[in-house]
């Protein structure tokens, strides 16, 4: 008898009808054959609910606290979606974090999986009953509880699934599965069968959201076969894999744009060793991840450093920049701007083909598209440009690299 | 320094702006030289929304799974009063039942306090930091979560006072104390500025919902001394003692009067050996609480049987009698009066004075009120009457053993 994980997401548990469904859809998974384990997300709104009655109580509520509190939604989850399976005559179980023990590390709103007991989980099982587990949320060594950052039901699902070495773990969400575009872009867009984590962990990057980044890289790191699918439906979703010969052939895989980020341009940075590392110091000390960086060529002794961080962080940044740098160094001039897309394109492919990057800047100028940063992986390609032509772009390159077809 | 419990029911901490004034009220305690815990209940409303809820997913919901979803009440009021604790510049820091560990039997939604560890909430408490913790939830051996029935908090409240040994245990609620009778019947009731175990018991047994009855048990057994005030006021309220020899000289302390009971009446009873316990033993079967039983005088071998049970299991009692007893032994006919009144007055002087149950019985017949059961214990005598005569017999009585003065 196999063993699958499944977990669904807030929208897939956001009303009693909904709830039911899910029993239902769980319910034929154990008829099939299957032992089956379900992660859930709180129901769609709760945990905004939750951070809106904290707020009124305290502008920065503790991270601890807001953890202790946000992790009712997913108890609430759990315990109805249990109710719903024995009401279709199931036998199930619902557990905490704290009671089936994912141990995560004790870093609050955003803790890290270190490790999940599996023996309660697999006793309940053994008695032919489906376990539902709480999303989101985990215990530390000294039994505080702690939660995952936003998505990190989907983490849950995917380290429940190394734990038990399950057969593969389904993400249920209320899109069909993973795109080569946002079909709402790109009305043309496929849905892809397949994705290797190398692409998915890019692609999750750099703007999709279908999956929580830190999913997937347990999915890697642990090889979990992750199938990515709408709970609406019963339609073949995406599938999360290791990359095989055939992937590479794809050289472009996938087109994102991203726009929530903010390009900061700081002019005429004396050109003197060390002060590169002082303006990313003091940004980094304020806790803003910066993501795409480039420095010109230096002339007369001064060079232009630019930068992009995300939109929420970028007042932030100015006044840190202000502050330490301009007041501090002979710096020309500050600017932010944050009217910028991050477009990428993104394959395994591209490790073994060349000229991707060319075939990309040329389609990009035929439309009259100016790039202002670029930036590269191993298999992907960026290039930050004019907010407006953002959509503009996505179909450009898809139509480019013929994903459609 | 000493130790005290505070505990806050669902009206006082209902909303942001009643967090806050508890939160306050906690701080003038801490300032006042106290190590302070506190116990709080799920913000008023949520259980019923959380029942709602699981309705609307399963009629009849499984005891575990809706501990699991209940508890998660109090859980989210825990969390918002320790930031709002914080925002006020105050160490705090909230714990769930299974955290500080509240052990309880594995009785789902009705749970027995066994034991309470009190080491994790000392060392927060010696470190200076109020120590707050979800009333109303336990756990049991095997880390599952229970509950423990409706005014549960209370008892939360009384039992870490009793671990704890706190000096006292401070129970904030709606009503300013413990009164000589509802108010809202008699005018001039007073309140009680102290009250005995024995007599918050019977009173609590009675149909005062000040305290749940178990709280009361608990306080009794470990001698916690029990302040009963208002959140909304700094008023003194009544205090919940040990007997002394002057609560003694006082001879009825209170008046009840509670119309939850149904009567039921079993008429021509073949009066041989057995028939009763048969009949008492199917209501208990059937999970039925008796109150008072009557048994008259056999007339020809022939007796009736009157008691009452709850209202709401009035229905279920009567189809008992029927299925079990009408139709198999020689009953003549049975018949439910569920408008009735049970009046009590209650008062330890009762067991050194006598003279009480006539003085009562007397009181209400001058005012034409008829008595149609009565039942007596060492410190309380209660009647039924007609429901239509229960205000009024309340206020009787109040008058005739003097309360208001």
């Amino acid at each position: 008898m196999s063993l699958i994980v499944q977990k669904y997401g807030g929208t897939s548990v956001g009303s009693p009808e909904r709830i039911r469904a899910v029993a239902e859809r769980v319910g034929e998974a154990q008829s099939a054959g299957h032992q089956v384990v379900v992660v859930v997300s709180a129901m769609s709104g709760e945990t905004d609910r939750l951070i809106k009655l904290a707020r009124q109580v305290s502008p920065y509520p503790s991270d601890r606290e807001l953890d202790m509190l946000l992790a009712t939604g997913e108890q609430a989850s759990i315990a109805l979606l249990a109710m719903a399976l024995h009401e279709r005559g199931l036998e199930a179980k619902s557990f905490a974090a704290h009671q089936v023990r994912i141990v995560t590390d004790s870093v609050h709103t955003r803790a890290r999986i270190l490790h999940i007991e599996d023996q309660r989980i697999r006793q309940e099982l053994e008695r032919g009953r489906v376990v539902i587990v709480a999303g989101f949320q985990g215990v530390d060594e000294n039994q505080e509880i702690t939660t995952l950052g936003r998505g990190g039901s989907d983490t849950s699902g995917v380290a429940l699934a190394a734990a038990l070495k399950a057969e593969y773990c389904e993400i249920f969400t209320d899109v069909d599965g993973v795109y080569t575009a946002d079909p709402r872009i790109v009305p043309e867009a496929k849905k892809m069968q397949s994705i290797s984590y190398d692409e998915m962990l890019e692609l999750a990057g750099l703007g999709a959201k279908v999956l929580q980044i830190r999913s997937v890289e347990f999915a890697m790191k642990y090889g979990v076969r992750v199938h990515v699918r709408s709970s609406m439906n019963h339609e073949e979703g995406t599938w999360v894999l290791k990359e095989d010969a055939s992937m590479e052939k794809v050289m472009v895989r996938g087109v994102t744009s991203n726009t929530n980020e903010a390009k900061i341009i700081i002019k005429g940075v004396p050109d003197k060793p060390g002060l590169a590392a002082l303006i990313f110091g003091e940004i980094a000390k304020a806790n803003i991840s910066v993501d795409m960086i480039v420095q010109n060529v230096s002339e007369d002794g001064k060079t232009d450093i630019t930068f992009t961080v995300p939109k929420t962080d970028s007042h932030k940044a100015m006044e840190v920049i202000n502050d330490k740098i301009v007041s501090e160094h002979d710096v020309a001039a500050v600017k932010c701007d944050d009217k910028i897309a991050k477009l990428s394109v993104v394959g395994v492919g591209m490790r073994s083909h060349s000229g991707i990057a060319a075939q990309m800047f040329q389609a990009l100028a035929a439309v009259g598209i100016n790039i202002m940063m670029i930036s590269t992986s191993e298999i992907a390609i960026s290039c930050v440009i004019d907010v407006k032509f953002s959509e503009l772009g996505v179909r450009v390159l898809h139509e480019t690299f013929e994903l459609g077809k």
